[in-house]
């Protein structure tokens, strides 16, 4: 299906030709592949010895699998020890049971040009995901509606380098709690062509992600790819609830991919210390990867690290710490060694408004996260005031910084293009390399351009009214969704896609709870 | 003379205990030892290439030494091919004269507690210098003053994560050019006991500086011992200009550190790629180590790097981008395959605010310098607009952010209190952390806190007048220039310094160029 609407853009003709004039150009990179090493902060003895403890972990402690009798039955099945509703796991038993997910998959969009490859030194980069409020320059902070939602998914579409168009961007507190999941899952498959997530707040819901999927891809193509990457939170500490693991089962039988994900704020969830929190982060993501190998054999999954550290002082998450950075990248190396793709990191603030603590807090976040060796990259931009908010003036200054990240992670060129020995005997002492040949050859693509930043001289930018970042976003904003036009879709599956929301929205009545 | 302050400090008897009693405590943390590996961007095939082409620059192209006849004959001497002033010296020569510089070094502070060690796995932290503007929230941009220069470096004093006072701060454009290097001499050794540098800018300001240093030190000890670290800045490409290379030679024959730094736009001083401004970079710093090594064998320097990009839309300097932080990461391997101490980094911005883009700027440029193995960052804190501006409040926003640095750079803590496996025992399934042993034997320590960002919840900060981190930071300011103590001086140096400087101002007209 996805192939029928590139065909269908592509088709011949003096429609196509009109359509290519006045359609404005929509900028896209590819999902990062990088060319750059990882950051290696714990030593091989290190490694071992959260290994063998999460082992222990999950051998001595266990792990509870809550309102949940058939995930109790598999796990007996499979070995392991249970005594009432915990799971105790004989060492090695998860290990050798999460050898079956696949170390790297496709996840299909809908235009095959936005697939994207998650796992290998693959980062694909996501939006924000959870916030009840959104926050801008002109309303401030309030709740977030669907229209909102609709805007950031707008945002995603336009921003060049997001790869994917996430989740719940926003949560659309207008729409009824048991029927909000399909305006979302409609928004993100009209308003934008690129991959999405599926719904997780119920089993039902996540049904209705893979039955709307099947009306935008066709049932086969959905039977036999990924076109989900869904978000699996664990119930940290070492708990599995029925609400989440029932989401998991459903996404798991459709083969359609989960992130497996501890949700942590160190100091209460886990203990305050790194190792400690790495070695719960490992047994809780063992658990969980191992239950969906149990569920169906190679359903693709991600070891997913969702870490954070209590302000001790107030009790108050924080982001953007060093404790958070050491975390992301000792998981790394631990979802490597099992060879899983990894989730973590974001562009991650405790600040209540798109600050400078906002840009240093993301700013650590980011960079971590791509030395971390991250697969996939939820809150990558957008997020403000610890994920209550999204924000969207910070959705387009991280979406700019994403850029930062893609031409860091591309290496650095050896060519002889690149070595530049013509340009230095041409130029040689205290001469100037501007107007030379092989600056003249390369300028354009030598430097990473910002979209948002300002590099004007002091006189200028003030007489132009000294704006500061703030107000250069509120303009790109605008800019953004002004010029957004939807990518094209097949009327009859947009048809298709209206009806199954209506009339699902039209068999239950709303739920606000 | 630095063991004679602190003894003094140290004396027994009552007004030692009363000045304890009355004396605000100064937090001071050591500099950095990293327990985490450095990030090596460049293969062991790129890093031979651009040896060997920086080898050919030095032989094919050479370097000019310009209006220096001393260190053309010198040149000469040792083994090179002169032209005019061009200096071609041959494959393998720059690098084995490089040999006698040390790998690592103490700068001695005149408190000894504040002494660095430059090199190895050390990272020492130094302010912004050189720019010819402040800021501050009250009085926005203006030319700096002599008040300004010892407000930041009484910043600087009581900056925790800060261990160096640096050099140029500010420029004092209120004191006559040919004498401000003996104010500014006088406030660094006066207002502050953390390290300093010395002048640069002409060949007679080095020597004061030098001669100053002796009345704080003592003749003996400033002959036997490092107690400057200098900037000699390279006029890429491939010139060395005789004022630099004058202060080069006063401080090494002193046996006084310097810096050995190629100033590079890339784009305009060095050609558009990061692997030609690379090779560049290497070929002008092996010049001017060797040549340090010449003037006399042994004496310490430090491989610089400071390297920008040119935003080839305006010609404006940018930073934080990503060439800048791949060449900042490559040249750190080329240092230490030298065996030299490296400088690079800081805390970067092209922003004419302290604002969401001078922040991620800055962060992206921290977090690079710490990954690349920089032993010496000059420009940690309070670089503002491309280096025009010292900022008042970006300087202790920065300053916090070093302190995420420190935690980050110690590494994981792998011992049994940090595996913390009674911790989970204790805990279980489903429980809370906040309350356990491990929790409450390690809390205070277990996470980096700052002293600059807000964690407060949403309704708390809103009602308390919703700041954002410039309003937190023009606070943090006021706080920190109203608990400024100076530190214990003999009153007989500070006598002698005052006398210094007072006689070297009447003996000459003030000059203004």
């Amino acid at each position: 299906m996805g192939e029928r609407t590139a065909r269908r853009a592509r088709g011949g003709g003096g429609a196509a030709r009109r359509a290519e004039r006045t359609a404005v150009r929509v900028e896209f990179s590819r999902y990062i592949t990088r060319n750059i090493p990882d950051l290696e902060i714990l030593n091989e003895e290190a490694l071992q010895i959260i290994e063998a403890n999460a082992e222990t972990v999950l051998e001595e402690i266990g792990i509870n699998f809550v309102e949940n009798p058939a995930a109790l039955a598999l796990w007996r099945e499979a070995g392991a020890d249970i005594d009432g509703e915990r799971v105790r796991i004989p060492r090695g038993l998860a290990r050798k049971l999460c050898a079956t997910a696949p170390s790297q998959f496709t996840q299909h969009a809908r235009n095959p040009e936005r697939n994207v490859e998650i796992g290998g030194r693959n980062l694909v980069l996501a939006p924000v995901y959870g916030p009840p409020f959104v926050r801008d320059s002109a309303g401030g902070r309030r709740y977030a509606t669907i229209a909102d939602f609709r805007n950031f998914v707008k945002l995603g579409q336009m921003s060049k380098w997001l790869h994917h168009s996430g989740g719940t961007v926003c949560e659309p507190t207008d729409v009824a709690v048991n029927k909000r999941h399909l305006d979302m899952l409609h928004a993100h498959m009209t308003l934008s062509d690129k991959p999405y997530m599926g719904s997780v707040t119920e089993p039902s819901r996540a049904a209705d992600s893979v039955e709307m999927s099947k009306i935008l891809f066709g049932d086969q193509f959905v039977d036999e790819h990924a076109v989900m990457t869904s978000l699996i939170n664990i119930n940290s500490p070492l708990t599995f609830d029925s609400t989440m693991m029932g989401a998991l089962e459903i996404y798991a039988r459709a083969g359609q991919a989960c992130i497996i994900s501890p949700f942590i704020v160190g100091g209460a969830m886990a203990p305050v210390s790194v190792a400690g929190t790495l070695t719960q982060v490992l047994a809780e993501v063992l658990a969980g990867v191992a239950y969906s190998q149990l569920i169906r054999p190679g359903a693709p999954v991600i070891f997913g690290a969702f870490v954070t550290s209590i302000d001790m002082n107030s009790g108050a998450p924080t982001f953007g710490t060093p404790e958070a950075a050491q975390i992301t990248l000792g998981a790394g190396q631990l979802a490597r060694r099992l060879g899983l793709p990894y989730r973590s990191a974001g562009g991650f603030t405790g600040s209540k408004l798109p600050d400078a603590q906002a840009a240093y807090e993301s700013a650590n976040t980011l960079n971590t996260g791509l030395l971390s060796g991250v697969n996939f990259m939820l809150h990558a931009c957008g997020w403000l005031e610890g994920g209550l908010v999204a924000s969207y003036e910070k959705f387009v200054m991280d979406a700019d910084q994403l850029g930062y990240l893609h031409k860091l992670a591309a290496g650095i060129d050896m060519s002889e293009n690149g070595q530049a020995m013509d340009a230095l005997r041409e130029i040689g002492p205290g001469g100037h390399f501007l107007g030379c040949e092989h600056t003249q050859a390369n300028y354009k693509e030598a430097f990473w351009r910002t979209n948002l930043l300002d590099y004007r001289p002091f006189e200028t930018w003030d007489e132009q009214g000294a704006p500061d970042t703030m107000a250069l976003a509120e303009k790109r904003v605008a800019k953004l969704l002004a010029d957004y036009q939807p990518p094209a879709l097949d009327p009859a599956i947009a048809e298709a896609l209206d009806a199954y929301v209506a009339q699902k929205k039209a068999a239950v009545p709303d739920a606000f709870l």
